[in-house]
């Protein structure tokens, strides 16, 4: 596949000189008209050590505008990189909306090195390739453009590259043990190179190989290539807003309407007073001890909250909380995005609280609002809110093989109970806050809620990552199931580690 | 000063239970108030150890609502901390506005800690004392309210209290050897807390020293004391508010108005272009191995560049970036803030982006907006510009004490060669954009500028941290001059370690 790239091309200095001012203007340009685009730019420079990766950036950098672009060099993780899932550390650098970030040592470093010095075997190499497939597919879905460069060099063009690097002073720092290293495993790695590039070679995130042996030559045509998709994005996606027909909420014959899971719980369910204050004061003292273990033990959690209005969030949490070192969790109200977030994929603002190593984040409310807030309210298309189920259940899966615990709780009543409680909450001087307007209205639109939950249920409760549904019609007995499940479920976890 | 503390205080069990559920209305109701109130809230527990604060956070936990709150609790420094200046870990964890923030392990842990096992003599922990006061002092300036708690025990108490945690097994894990070890030091500790609590005693952020023998009492107490200082920190605010008579750019007669500096500098200097070029080449070349030998040294790097609209920050810094590794650099052009910069104090923004260890950050304009365009179009008060001198060299100046090279460039032209450049950028295709009617509407307030970046230049240009005016009409001599500058300092400044 890298024959293309082994034909020896040039590029004239006088040439190089001319071409690269014309590009300059070219990618200002269109720099700046991505300014006001709602969609950020990846550029990944991926290939061959010697393969001029370095120099191509540079001259990346030299030619835009470097105020609305970033390089982004990810060498060894940090400690509170490693403390969280493989991806947080790209989540947390991903670009924001109108910006480049180019990337050097991206989420491909670590999966071919540790393949080529044979540290995992072909089928985690696999598993991390669909990983990887699957975030660029999330974001390309999110409208980021993703440009991927791989620079090529035939093998005794690498020998010599490396060779003349070091025999220069002004350049010999930069051939490491590494790059030596490497340059007896070429065919190893050229063979893991195909490998990578095969599986992750897609329509909405191809791959570009360039010859690297002249410098000239590659970092024009990165440079063009650069300009080209950018201003072939653009176009797209001024093209898709004028014949943007997307039927909000048309499919409405989604494929589990005729089941309701909901209504098959029995919200009769109750505990009497006393017994409750028991059973609270048993797994509370349970799980101040549990969650001292999982802290030692470094496990983290992951708690979601989700429920209609009034029935119980906060009081349930509370009684979860009570029982917690306050250094070690932290709760996350998701109401309306902050601008920095709306600037990002919508999961962004979700992976900037990934607890670091032992602690705990719960989430009232969370991702889950794009296919049920976002959905019922129109505000996120159609095409948007069904792709996400896939997104969430990836992410998840993400979290999960870190090693984090992940709950669901979907605190359910009924249409009678919640009034109850809005008229109850509204006579508690402390309380009163928590009624609105809004609350009443989203009231109105109980049934496209109900159709909504049952959908997000069908679709996102795995087995590793179930949803749990709780009758909340009595409180103390929705209390009470939350936290003997959290309970439960950190006891198998330190079962299985011990 | 504890003897207030040592009169054995108690609540009974039902008075506590009568008062706690009064509080916890109140403290909710104001916690409501306070959402939408533009400041935050600071509480700091601190004391002795055994001294309960472990119980009175976990109260005011149970107490508030955990979702607009968070528990902060710094313990060893990451490694992403530690290669940035110590407080960049506080700030980063600074509650935003309408929130509150609750230490335990703040500012004030490691000054008492390492003065007290003599790590450090009186005169350093003076140094951090008032390093802690400036923090405070800006905080309270930008109306943050700063509550902060001090719980005290008797040293026969602090006995009795960590052997009674010892011996149950459920709090046993709680007594570490350290706080054994801090047993045997307690009148040591007790004579540095004393120091530390008469030097950081403000007005604006008052100790509260509370008797910590009885969790009842001084859970209550804190509790009580958070709810009035919130109750009455906001009562001065909206007071504030209907009584403010700022003299908006009232203060015409400043200090430095007889002199100019500005007008001092000789624009007519400049470079033909091929010294120009040789000049640039060698300077490159210099810059580029000493930035490699900064980053080898762990040496950070901060650049400020200002100066007028035109005057050719982006060509200057361009120049300088050519010469450095994409990787290790990063520039950020200062634009109107997010709303998540909004909701903090105004150096936050700045703070975020503070460099990792040997990393470089060049600022595209900075803080000294703050004296600048906010104090001239009368974005901010008379007295927050005002104030802000004193607190940009306080900030600096904490830089320069982590080992960071600061560089702070003032790139002047005159009035002609401004409007000159205008209209030359306005016939180059990928400059148009460059030039809007914002430029020209900033032009008619030359003079007021010319005002405000003499002052900014006489209070802020100190023996370490100079300005340095780099006399721009010629846009090669500008290059040459901040370019020859930057790696004197590097050189300068390597020569030192070395």
């Amino acid at each position: 596949m890298f024959e293309v790239a082994e034909l020896g091309h040039t590029v004239e200095k006088s040439l190089y000189k001319e071409k690269s001012a014309q590009l300059r203007t070219q990618l200002l340009t269109i720099q700046h008209q991505l300014k006001s685009c709602p969609f950020s730019v990846i550029i990944i420079i991926s290939g061959v050590d010697g393969g001029g990766k370095g120099e191509v950036i540079h001259k990346l950098n030299e030619w835009l505008d470097p105020r609305h672009m970033r390089t982004i060099a990810l060498g060894e993780a940090s400690d509170e990189e490693r403390e969280r899932p493989t991806f947080w550390r790209y989540w947390r650098t991903l670009p924001a909306k109108g910006t480049i970030g180019v990337y050097v040592g991206s989420w491909y470093s670590d999966p071919i090195a540790q393949r080529v010095y044979q540290k995992v075997d072909d089928n985690a190499l696999q598993t991390e390739l669909t990983q990887i497939n699957q975030l660029e597919k999330l974001l390309a879905d999110d409208n980021t453009l993703i440009i991927k460069c791989w620079l090529h060099l035939k093998k005794a063009d690498q020998a010599k590259r490396l060779k003349s690097l070091a025999k220069n002073p002004a350049t010999k720092w930069r051939v490491t043990d590494k790059d030596r290293q490497h340059l007896g495993l070429y065919d190893e790695f050229i063979g893991v190179a195909e490998q990578v590039l095969t599986e992750t070679s897609k329509s909405y995130a191809p791959w570009l190989i360039v010859e690297g042996s002249d410098i000239r030559y590659s970092s024009l045509t990165v440079g063009q290539h650069v300009f080209e998709r950018i201003e072939q994005h653009i176009q797209q996606y001024d093209a898709t807003l004028s014949t943007a027909t997307d039927l909000q909420n048309s499919s409405n014959n989604s494929l589990i309407e005729q089941y309701n899971l909901l209504d098959s719980l029995d919200l009769s369910l109750k505990l009497g007073k006393s017994y409750y204050k028991k059973q609270l004061e048993k797994y509370q003292g349970k799980l101040n001890e549990l969650s001292r273990h999982a802290l030692a033990a470094n496990r983290s959690s992951i708690l979601v909250f989700e429920g209609w209005d009034a029935a119980g969030k906060g009081g349930a949490i509370r009684r979860l909380t009570e029982s917690m070192d306050a250094r070690h969790y932290q709760v996350i109200p998701i109401a309306a995005p902050t601008d920095e977030e709306r600037s990002h994929h919508y999961l962004w603002r979700f992976w900037r609280h990934i607890p670091r190593a032992g602690q705990v984040t719960i989430y009232d409310r969370s991702w889950y609002g794009r296919v049920l807030v976002e959905r019922v309210e129109g505000l996120a298309k159609n095409s948007h809110w069904q792709r996400a189920y896939s997104e969430i259940v990836n992410f998840e899966e993400a979290l999960l093989a870190h090693g984090i615990v992940i709950m669901k709780f979907w605190l359910h009543i009924d249409k009678d109970e919640q009034i109850d409680r809005f008229k109850r909450r509204e006579q508690i001087s402390y309380k009163q806050f928590k009624i609105t307007d809004e609350d009443y209205r989203n009231r109105e639109k109980w049934d496209d809620y109900q159709k909504a939950v049952n959908e997000m249920i069908a679709r996102t409760s795995t087995s590793k990552s179930p949803w749990l549904l709780v009758e909340s019609n009595d409180k103390y007995y929705a209390r009470i199931k939350i936290i003997k499940a959290y309970c439960e479920r950190l006891e198998k976890m330190l079962d299985e580690i011990n």
